[in-house]
């Protein structure tokens, strides 16, 4: 009983481990994918999003209910801004919490997948990624993901969003022109392998701003379209307890 | 609370934003896929065709709880021809305002993909798909299309719709000789990318006729396999609020 | 009202258009990947897979609330022999009847894939398929098949039906050495397609030979697994009425 | 009645029949793949890992309800490690019983794929597979397969695990440098087909020793994460009863 973790703590704790997982899931697949299709950069793309599908569906079965899954401090900032009536509301204090969480994470999880397939631990990417095109790509691939997951939110249908979210991503990584990264934390942990699914230190803060741009704009389509659903605090990614502010600790 | 979108403009939002990103997914994964398959046009379809499953899914479970989710005209006319006797038909006013939203929104959602892939913002395509195989593959495909949706609004499966039009679109684009368009908006939409998903002006009315001979071929399909299930006007795609020719305002 | 279709004419009637589709579903996806992926045998098949593993899903589930979504001789003869003792057991004249719209519908599912793809309507296939590891393989896949489907009806999850089948079939397509047809009536109408699906008139026999040792042993296993479950004749491959060999019509 | 196995015998029985299959699935769709794409070890890895995730799934549906459907030694151990103070507790003999139906089945999976592809029956791989990243590789790899199983376990989703855990294994053949053989088992049978999905003998234990470092860490995570649960041992992978040390035969 005693000797359990609090309640708070587990849900950085899952938002640490989950983020870094998904980053190790992004980053591994891009590297093997790389190695084993050298001759069409299509064929790797399609491994590394169907990968990307299936394991981020599969992470935020496996942390949902600890922390909401969030992996993702537009995603955690988003939930912040729109319940900001609520009881519920998630402190501001946490959204700090969770997106430090989130960023070593991710920085911890391309550093696994380095190591996993034998590269030097902490490498920096040489990919640029920056064109007028790949920041719209970025604006429209965040904006969805945060329509997505607050229109599930608002209506009920949090149970969905492992399967929505994963889908999205798969898709979301060919229809937009930057391969949708969606994610400050992913981003900054792509920076550290110089591998397929890098991205350059000097991509990194054009690729997040257009994040925000994206996020408000999904935030204002959220609603635009269900402008009076209940509080959904407490159910972005999916349902979970709101208590990582409360001063207990875990039962 | 004033200042919320009455409900029938949220509809008519929801399908103008949910058909401009249909065709977002589909022309842009096909820029994508060609960009970087270039040498093998099947593995270009699979990517493609992955990428729309996952992206249309995704798009109905976000859109549907407003509108219904048809990003389709003969969807939407199916649906009232259908349920020509309910009280809680949809108006053929609704009908004429949602194939606006559909068609404006379709070719808004090929000029975001263009954009996004640093292209011309308007092309127009020059890729001629008109064979008579290709016309019965649309016939097949449409029919298919509006049988899945109406057999599982009749049934009280509505709720399956999302990954079964998704899957359903995924296997088409294959078992069908036109890689089935199935769709007026997103056929019009099409039209103005010069990139692998495009279709040349002179195909369009071809196509579109064909998309509604098998609408009606698919509609007598549903009537004939299940003549007597309940209403299901407000169940297409995805269960709605049937409520876009109503004088009240949102809540 | 009157002019409905009798309830056992419906149920016929979808296994002939159901088990139509699924052929031109298989043989037509065939077709076009042989046509866009020339160069890479191992890409054909996964494209093919994945149509099918798509397609069958989504057929099961506009189908099966009419004849229960059999499409396949031996899961209606499977049907008949695992619930002889029960009242609601589908009639012998059921199955024969059931069969004989399989068949026929399978033949002109491929018809309708060739006529799609601009090639001949009746083509009989040169694709000699026999050897001692495809009878193998056709004896495990129809094993596999009945197992599952059978297994999902006694436990009562025969809501998964669609998506299971779906997903077995397009795994079979890989792990038999014979592509798993496992499906009598999909074998007679893939013979009249001289294309990627098609098989030879010499090698049917043996399949179908194949397929129902295969049914049968894995009828074994269903009943050494599930020895004491409820009864489920109306359960295979998803709910629905059992009517066809009543005298009444439909309501 | 009397004829009918008893539940503890066709809860091992399923345990051999499943895992035997799960190693056919896996041998198999590498033989195919190998053949089928000679060019791309990408494509053969695709090939490879979107047949087990859906194999993999559809076997956890067949023999879930009537064994937990394991097919893994270290998800069996674990299973008795973490619920060693409930009454309902897995047996130590049944623990070993397992352990022996999921390697002999292994074996026999093995051959089977061997002898449906016209392959000598057993034959010993020579493919080496041990670096420093695969060892790591397979200790993230169970580590997750764990983790993923017991989490939807303790939060009473369970019936998610089929479609889970074959998403799991789908990503991680990618993800990880060692295409996450994470099963002890598994990994014994595949010793026996010199094939894409082989592994020579001299990589099995350590191998083997990773995946138990790997089951520890990811029982430490589940226990940090999910600390006051209810117990679940009747609940991996999937709901089914806990009889197999009963002395009692089947009703």
């Amino acid at each position: 009983m005693t000797r359990t973790i609090s309640a708070p703590f587990r849900a950085v704790l899952a938002e640490f481990v989950g983020t870094a997982l998904l980053v190790t899931v992004v980053v591994g697949s891009g590297i093997a994918a790389a190695q084993l299709s050298p001759s069409d950069a299509g064929l790797q793309l399609l491994e590394n999003s169907i990968a990307t599908t299936f394991g981020l569906s599969v992470l935020i079965l496996l942390f949902g209910p600890v922390s909401g899954a969030h992996f993702n401090p537009v995603v955690s900032a988003a939930d912040w801004l729109l319940d900001r009536r609520a009881d519920s509301r998630i402190a501001i204090g946490s959204v700090v919490a969770y997106a430090a969480a989130q960023v070593s994470g991710g920085i911890i999880g391309a550093v696994l997948a380095n190591v996993m397939f034998d590269r030097t631990a902490l490498e920096i990417s040489t990919k640029v990624r920056l064109t007028t095109g790949h920041f719209i790509g970025e604006v429209v691939a965040t904006a969805g993901l945060i329509a997505v997951i607050f229109a599930l939110a608002r209506t009920g249908r949090a149970a969905l969003s492992a399967a929505a979210v994963g889908a999205y991503i798969g898709a979301a990584y060919w229809f937009t022109s930057s391969t949708s990264f969606a994610n400050p934390a992913v981003t900054v942990g792509r920076m550290f392998s110089d591998s397929f699914a890098g991205i350059a230190p000097s991509s990194v803060l054009p690729f997040i701003g257009a994040q925000i741009v994206g996020a408000l704009i999904g935030l204002a389509l959220v609603v635009a379209l269900y402008p009076d659903a209940a509080r959904s605090a407490d159910q972005a990614v999916v349902p979970h307890e709101r208590h990582i502010s409360e001063t207990g600790s875990g039962p």
